[in-house]
C-alpha cells in the first residue's frame, strides 16, 4: 500500500549559473521543481512509499521531469498528454539588494487541464495520506475543481489529507486565494502555512500561537503547522501546542525549504512519530535542504538524524 | 534612412550541449533565434542599415533577445508588452539516425498579439526594403492580419518587399499555408522559397527552372529565388534565370542557413549588386553560417568575400 | 510479473571531456555503466518490465549508480553492503591512431562478493527472462559460482535465460573464459556473441553461418545471435537462419552498442516478436545508441520504429 | 541629440573562474571592461542617450568589445585602427588574505594613439555632457594631449564635463598624476574622486567636508563628489553640501562600483534630478553592481528605484 | 643536495562542483592530493629543494599525479609499478549542517606495497630533512615497516626527520594509531600534531603548553609543534615555548591547511629561520591556502611575506 | 648531461571552446604554446633529457607557462624579467570555409629582449643538441642577434644544432626571412622545413628530392628534413635520401603537428636511431598529436611505437 500520494505541477527550473543575469546569460542550469513533488521526494527519501501524480506533456520535456524525480527514488504516476505545455520557471539568484528573482512561464501547462477522472484517484483512495498545496487550485479553474474532488475523494476513503497554503502572489490575489482555499478546508486534516500567509491571506490576527489555535478551531483541522522562517515552526494538534526552533544552516539555495519541511514532517508522522518528533524532523531536513542546490531535498535519514543529534549534543561538527 | 526593416518572432533557443538528450540534460545553451532577425543580422553585418521589429515581453527574457541581437550590431525596435510570453524553442542536436529534433514552445508569445498600429510602421514606409517570412502569419490570426497590413503599407510606400515562404509543418498544414500565403503574394516583390516548399505548399510542378519561372509569372514577382540545399540556388529576375552552386562547408550547426542566405542576398541587392552577385554573396554567407554555432551568421564582409575569392581561384586554404 | 531480471556489475564511468587526456584533465564526466544494466535500461525503455539487481556499497557512490539507472525508468533491486568498493572505469576518448582507451578500476567491488542467497532470486524465478553476461563470472570466484546458481535457478523455474559472451581481455584469457563460460552453457537458452569472440574464445571455425549453427548444435541453445559489427547480425533459432544488416549511424560514443542491441532484441522477443523483428529492433536501437553520449540507450520505441521505417522507405530524413 | 559622450579605453577582462589561480587555470572568463564605457552603460540603462568612443583594433578582439557593450544597449562610436593592440587585463579573484589581484596588459593598445582629430569630436560638441577619467591621460603622452583637447572642445561648446580622478598606482605616481590632472581641471565642471585619492594625489587635507569644499573652491568646480566606499558619498554643489550613505549589499564582484555610481549620478542629473537625488541614485546603482558579475552595472531603473524604496521604507525584502 | 624528501601516498581527488551532491553529480573536478606531497609542494614553492617519492601505478592515472605535482615546481621521484591501483578520494563540499564529506577509495593502492629497498633511500640519506606523516603507516603493514625503515635510515644518515601525526579515524582506531606511531617516535626530531590528536591518540592531558612540553620530554623530540586550528599554533623547541596566532582568512577550501603550515614551517627552518619565524611563515601560508581551491598551497614567498607584513602593520589591504 | 636545449618564445594560447567566435565568446581555454617548447616536450616525453630556455615575465602569466610545461615532464630554465609582456595568441577553430584563424598578441614580449649573455649558454654548450626555429629571430632585432650567438656558441662547443625554418607570414616577409635565416645556416647541422617554405622563402626549385639535395649541398647541412604535410616527409642525410609517408589520423587540433614531428625525430636521433627510424618516429608522433587538444604532443613512447607497429602489421585497431 502507498503511504502518500501528492498531486501538483512540477516545472522545469532554469537558472543562470554563478549569479549571472538572465538578460546576459549564455547558459541555464536545468532542474525539476514543484512543491508537491518536492514534498513527495523528501518523504520518499526518508522512508515513505510516496507517489507523485500530475499531468505532463508526452515529450522529452515531460520525460525530463519524471526522469529527474525518479532518480531521487520517487515513484511517478503522471497522465501523459498531447496537449498543453511543460511549465517552466526562470530563477535568477543574487545577493541583496538585487535579490533572487523568479519568472514563471507556466501558463497553459498540461497540468492545468487535469481532471480528477483521468488521474489515478484509486491510488489516492488506497493511500494512507494525500497531499497537495494552494498552488494547484490557483493554476486554472479546472484545477480548482480537480483539487476539490481529489481532497473530497481522499476524505471519503479515510485517506488523511495534508495541505500547504503556499500562497503565490504572482498567481492570484489574497482575496481570491482566501475564497478558493477556505472552500477546500472542510476536506483537510493537516494545514501547513507560513504565519505570514495566515495573516495576509486568511486574515488571521493575534500572536502566532493564537493564530494556530484559531485556525484549528475555526476550520476543525486535526493539526495546524505554522512555519516561522528562521524562527522555526509551531503546531497545534488536538489542542496541544508544540514549538520547534530552526537548525542553523549556511544557505546555498533556499528554494524548496518549506517543502522539505513538510515532506519530512509527513514522513515522520506516517512512520508513527508524534508531532514534536515530526516538527524536529522537518526542521532538520529544511536546514539540510538549504545547503543543496535545486528545489529538492536530496537527503538521507542518516543525515537528518545526524543534524538532530549534533544539535542536541551541543557539539559542532 | 533605413535600408531594411524586418518583422517577425525571435525566440530564445535552448539546446543541450554535446549532443546530450533533452530528457537527461542538466544544462542548456541559450541563444536568440528567429528567421526575421537572423536575416536582419546577416544583412546588418554585411553593410546594411537594418532594423528588426517585433513585440516582446517587457522582462529579462525579452531583454535577453534584444541584448543578443544588438551585440551583433543590429538595431532593434520592438514593442514591449506586459502581456504574452517570450517564445522559446528547444533543439536537441544529434547525428543520424537520431537526427536533430526541435520542440517549439512559442504558443501565446507576445508577438502573436502584435497589431500593425502598434508597430513602427513609419520606419517600414521610410525604409528601402521590408522583409518578413511565412512563419509570421502562421503564428496567430492577429499576425496573419498584421503581416498583410505591413506588406500592404510597404508596397504603398514603394518600399520593396521580400518574403521567404519558410514553411513550418509544426505550425500549419500545406493547404492552410497555401491559402494564407498566396493571399499575401500580391504585396511581394521578391519571393524566396525552398524548391521543396514550392512543390509541397504551392503545388508547383516541373523542374526547378520551370517552377521558378511559373511562380514569377503566376504571381508577378519581380524576383523569385529558389533555394536548393546542397545544390545551391537559382533565381528568375525580370525573366532572366541565374544559377548559383553552393560553396563547400563543414557543418557544425545548420540552423539559420537559409536566413543567412537571404540576409546576404538582400545586403548585396541593397548595395546595388546584380542578381548573380547577390546569389553568390548569399551562398558564401550560408556556407560560413554552417560553421558557426547558433542560428545567426556572425560574419564579416571580408570573410564572405574571402570565401568567394578562394573558391574562384580554385585554391583551397 | 516482471518480464526481465538482469544481474551484473554497474560501474561509475569517468571520462575527460572533449578528447582531453586523462593525464592532463581537470574534469571528468560521470555516468553509470554496466553491460547488464545497459541491457535492462534498453529493454525497459522499449516496453519491458525490467529489473536490475547487483550488490552495491551503501554509499553516495552506490546511490549515484541507482539514481542514474532509475532516472531512465529502470527498476533497481540491489543488495546494499558495507563492504566492497564501488567499481569505476576511466575512458579516454580519442580519434585514431590514438584510439579510445579504457582503464578498469573495478577490483574488490562490492559485487564481487555477491552470493546467490543474498540476491533477490525469487524475482528471477518469477520473471519471464533472466539475463547476465560473460563479464560477471570473470569478476571473482564468488561471482563465478553465483552466476552458475542464478542461471540454474532460472532454468529450474522455467525462466528463459539469455547470455552475452562479452569477452573482456583485460579480465581473463580466452582459455580461462572458455572453460568457465562453456560450463554455464547448459543453463542458457539464448546465446549472444560477437563473431570475433566466438572464434577467439570458443574456438569456433568456419564462416559466420556455420559458426552460429555449430554453436546452436553443440550446446543446444534455442537461439544463437552472432553480432557482426558494421555488418549487422545473424541468428539461428530452432534451426532457421535470419540475417539483419546494420543501420547507418554517425558515431558519437560507441560504448554500449552491443548492450543496446541485446536489450532491444529481448524487449521485442518478450513482447512476442519473431527473431527477424527482434534482430531489426536490436539493430535500430544499436544505431541510435551510437549517437547518444554514455553507455546507455536513452531511446523511445517511437524513435526505434522511426529508424526502421525510414530505412525501409528508403527516404533519408 | 546625445545626452552623454564618454571617451576612454575598454579592455578585455580575463578572469579564472571559481577563485582559481592564474598560474594554474585552464579557463578564463571574458568580459569587456573600462571605466568610461562602464559609466556610459550605466547611464544608458538608466535612460540616458549615451555614446562611448575610443580607438580599437579592427579585429575580432576589438569587435568583442563593441559587441558586448552594444548588448547592454549602449551606442558605440569607436575609431577602428590597423595599428595597436587590444588592451587586456587579468583579474584573479580571491578572499583575504590572498585578495583580488589585477595584472594589466594594456601597453601599446590602439587607444594610446588616439588623437582628437580622428575622434568624433562633433558628437562631443553636440552632446549635453562629456565624461572621461584620470585613467585616460595616464595611458600615453598622446592621450594626455587628446584628453585635454576633448575637454577643452567640450567646454567651448558648452557641453558639461564630468571627470573621475580614478587614480591607478600601476599606471603612474601620485606626483605625476597630480601634475597632469590638475592641468585638466580648468575644463572640468564636475569632479568625482575617492576621498583617498584626493588626499594621496591632490594633497587634500582636513576632514571630508573640508576636502570637498576646498577642491570646489580651489579649482572652481561646479560640483565635487567625494566617494567614501562603505560610508557612501558626499557632494558640494554651488557651495551646498549633500551626504548620501551607502546601501547595504552582498558583494559578488566589486570591480566597477565607482563607475556604476558615476553613471547613475550623471543619468539622474541629465534627467533633471538634483544633487541629492543623483547621489542616492548613484549609491543604489553601486549597491546593485556589487551583486553582478563583471565590471558593468547591468541594471534597470525599476531595480534602482526599488533599492531606494525598500531602504526608505525600512522594509527588508 | 636535496633539502627535503617526503614520502607518502598522493591520491586523485574527485569533487563535484558547486556543492552538488555525489549522488547526483554529472561532473567531478580532478586534482592531486596527499599530505606528504602537499608539504613538499609548499616547501618547494617557498624556496626549498624538495623531492616527493612514493609508489604509483605506471598508468595515465599515476601520470596524472606526477604531472600535476610537477606543474607546481616539485621534483617527483616515484617508483612506477604494474601492480596496485591509483588511490582516489571523493570529497563533497557543503555548508553546515550538511558539512563537507570525504569518501576514501584508496585500498590496494600501489603505494601500499612500497618497500624501503625499492624507494630512493639514498636521496633520503643525502637530504637535509625527511618528512612523512601518520597516514603512511596506517595504509598497510608493508608501509608500517617501510615508514620505520625510512625514518631509521634518515636518522642514521643524520637527515633530520619531521613527522605529522595526521590521525585519520577512517583508517584506524586511536589505540592502533598510538601503538604504531609511538613506535616510530624514537626516529623523529620534529613532531607536529593537532592538539586534538595529541589528546585523543596520544592520551596527552593538561593544557596546551603542558601537552607540548610533556610530549617533548617523554619522547625526546627536538621540536614539538602543536596546531590549534583557528587559534594558531605553539611550539616547544629545546625547552622554549613559542606561540603563534592564526591569520584571518576567508575559507574557500580548508583541505590541506595543516600541510601548508608544515611545508612552510619546514621551508623556513631549512632556510635557517628560527622557530618563531617558522611558525609565523607556516601560519601565513596556511591562511593563504584556505583561499585556494584544492589541497595544495599554490603560493609564492612574496605572497606569504605580504600576509605577514600586512598583519604586522595593522593595515587591512 | 643534457641531451637537448631549446630556445624560443612560449605564449599563452587562448581559444574559444566549441568553434565559438572570438567576437562572441564568454570563455577562453588557456594553454601554453610555442614551437621550441613543443619540440622540447615531445622529445622529453620520448626519453630525452630536454631543457627549454627563454625569457619570461616574473608574473603569474609567466608562471602559467612554466607550470604547464613542467607538468609534461619538461625541465624549464627561463630567465625571469620585470620588463616585457607575456606573449599571447588567440586561436579561433572552425571548419571550412571559415577556417581556423590565429591572432598574435606577442609584440614586446619579455623574450624579445633576451640577450645571449643572460641565457644559460653554458647548458647549451654542455648539451648534445641545441634547437631553435625561424620564429625566434623574427621576433626582434635583439633576438636575431641572440639566435645567431646561441647557434654559434653551440657549434663552437660541438653541440649539434637543429633548426626548423618555421616561416610565419604574420611576422615578416619571405625576403626578410630569407636574408636573416640564410645568415644563420652556417651554424646549423640539421635543417627542417616544410617544402612550401623552402620554395616560398628559400627560393628552392625543382621537385622535393631536388630541393632537399640542393639545400644540403648549398648550405652544407648534415641533414635536411623536408616535411610534406599529408604526404609525410623526406630527408637527405650525408647524401642519402629517405622517405616516410604520413600515418593516418583523425584531426582534432592540427596546431603543433610539425613540432611533434621534430621533437620525436630529435629524440630518436639522440637515442641513436638512424634517419629512417627518426622520420618514422616523427611521423607517428605527429599523427598522435593531431588527436590531442592543444599545441603539445602529450604522448608516450609506448603509444608512438604502437602507432608504428599497428601500421606495419597492416591491422587497423
Amino acid at each position: 500500500m502507498t503511504d502518500l500520494v501528492t498531486f501538483g505541477e512540477t516545472m522545469i527550473r532554469l537558472s543562470p549559473p554563478d549569479d549571472e543575469r538572465l538578460e546576459t546569460t549564455t547558459e541555464l542550469e536545468v532542474r525539476a521543481a514543484g512543491a508537491e513533488s518536492n514534498v513527495a521526494v523528501a518523504a520518499a527519501r526518508l522512508g515513505t512509499e510516496a507517489v507523485w501524480t500530475s499531468k505532463l506533456p508526452d515529450s522529452p520535456l515531460g520525460r525530463r521531469v519524471t526522469s529527474e524525480l525518479e532518480s531521487y527514488g520517487l515513484e511517478t504516476d503522471p497522465v501523459l498528454s498531447d496537449e498543453g505545455r511543460q511549465g517552466t520557471y526562470y530563477i535568477e539568484f543574487a545577493g541583496e539588494p538585487r535579490g533572487t528573482d523568479v519568472i514563471y512561464d507556466r501558463a497553459d501547462a498540461a497540468v492545468t487541464t487535469a481532471r480528477a477522472e483521468e488521474l489515478p484517484i484509486e491510488r489516492i483512495r488506497e493511500s494512507e495520506w494525500f497531499y497537495t498545496s494552494g498552488i494547484t487550485p490557483a493554476l486554472s479553474d479546472t484545477l480548482e475543481e480537480t483539487t476539490e474532488e481529489l481532497l473530497r475523494a481522499a476524505r471519503e476513503a479515510r485517506t488523511k489529507t495534508a495541505f500547504d497554503l503556499n500562497y503565490r502572489s504572482k498567481l492570484w490575489s489574497p482575496a481570491a486565494a482566501r475564497e478558493t482555499l477556505t472552500g477546500l478546508f472542510e476536506h483537510v486534516d493537516v494545514l501547513v502555512t507560513a504565519v505570514r500567509d495566515a495573516r495576509n491571506v486568511l486574515d488571521a490576527t493575534g500572536d502566532r500561537e493564537a493564530i494556530a489555535r484559531e485556525l484549528a478551531d475555526e476550520w476543525g483541522f486535526e493539526t495546524v503547522v505554522l512555519t516561522l522562517g528562521a524562527e522555526g515552526a509551531l503546531a497545534v494538534h488536538d489542542g496541544d501546542l508544540t514549538r520547534q526552533s530552526a537548525f542553523e544552516t549556511e544557505t546555498l539555495d533556499p528554494i524548496g525549504t518549506g517543502d522539505a519541511f513538510v515532506g519530512a514532517f509527513l514522513a515522520k508522522r506516517i512512520g508513527g512519530g508524534d508531532i514534536g518528533g515530526a516538527l524536529e524532523y522537518g526542521a532538520a531536513t529544511a536546514a539540510l535542504k538549504r545547503t543543496i542546490p535545486g528545489d529538492i531535498a536530496v537527503v538521507t535519514s542518516v543525515e537528518v538524524e545526524s543534524v538532530i543529534d549534533t544539535a542536541e549534543s551541543g557539539i559542532s561538527r
